[in-house]
């Protein structure tokens, strides 16, 4: 009756504060996270197996002829997806997963996988994204106004997520996520095995009579 | 951006432990409980508005037309039913409701108010059932028997709950089943109204520009 572990797949807008989050949901309450894999070449001080698998067109495309992607996407001559093999393993060992992706990855990985739970994180309003992208200080104006621009269009798919996470401030955004994902180990969906057991338990215990 | 209170009902196998339960989360988080009408009579102790309602025939027969039952049911000779108005009003002024009701009730409210949030109450197991009902030494090992045939009809409605809280330790029991609701209000389909002021904001932004 033991638990599989979720796998929670993480979207928002471009400073919404996801990177944190994971982040510290890594660190604070031991969740895994899954790496991607990629045909790009590795950037200074980034390592494969932490960053990204970083693989060669033909294994890459190897892999997908296999199946073996929840997700995979081809970006500015680059593939990139999220392998299967890793996330698999962790949730049979019963631990949650963390997925960080954009939305259009978010719901293929829901397509391929029906029990991930799909999380949104925002500000708590479009004034507030604003105002903390301009602080951070490290964009143009016109990128910022793209960012902006860009969440409308990505806030019409909040609704095909299963929660919708407000960072206002962080470290209540933090256990708020936890706390969802504890929770969703109880919905029915995902305890079909103890449910099945409790059934062979009354049959069981009925013949005993 | 206030969110709504959410109305959760609650069912269970007899001798899972709902009522006490149902009485720790009104005494120690202050949920609101939803009160039944029906046309029995009092017994003695019991109060009009704190029991049941107590109605005649004829006045629950015309708010069965009225449709100001989420359900109703007839049984052996009397009516039982949810009334709306309490619930709705509560729900509106943001706080949350209970209601613990039998299977079918619960699925029939759930047609009537699909945000509702159905709760199943179980033991670990059927022989921890049975060593309850046998501990509890109110009732004889016939209708012992019976409640045990009944839970294993019962176990088959599982899956039409959104949660399952399985009561080992009450204490704990309780504040699993307040997390559940309160990560509840954060489900999209329970934040239509922050995801539209969401959207609003980055237009009026876009236009203010």
């Amino acid at each position: 009756m033991s638990k599989k572990g979720i796998l929670t797949v993480i979207s928002g807008f471009s400073g919404a504060g996801k990177g944190t989050l994971v982040k510290e949901l890594v660190e604070r309450h031991g969740y895994k996270l899954s790496v991607s894999a990629t045909t790009r070449s590795p950037r200074p001080g980034e390592e494969h197996g932490r960053e990204y698998f970083f693989l060669t067109r033909e294994e890459f495309e190897s892999m997908i002829e296999e199946n073996q992607f929840f997700e995979w996407a081809e970006y500015v001559g680059n593939y990139y997806g999220t392998p299967k093999a890793y996330v698999e393993e962790q949730l049979r060992l019963g631990n949650h997963v963390i997925l960080e992706i954009e939305i259009q990855g978010a719901l293929k990985v829901k397509e391929q996988c029906p029990e991930a739970l799909l999380l949104f994180v925002t500000p708590p309003s479009a004034a507030v994204l604003k105002e903390r992208l301009v602080k951070r200080g490290t964009e143009t104006m016109e990128t910022i106004q793209k960012r902006l621009f860009r969440g409308a269009e990505e806030a019409a798919y909040i609704k095909d997520y299963d929660y919708i996470i407000v960072n206002d401030d962080l470290g209540t955004c933090v256990e708020e996520t936890n706390s969802i994902i504890i929770n969703e180990t109880n919905r029915t969906i995902r305890r079909q095995d103890f449910i099945r057991e409790l059934l062979e338990g009354f049959k069981e215990f009925q013949e005993g009579e």
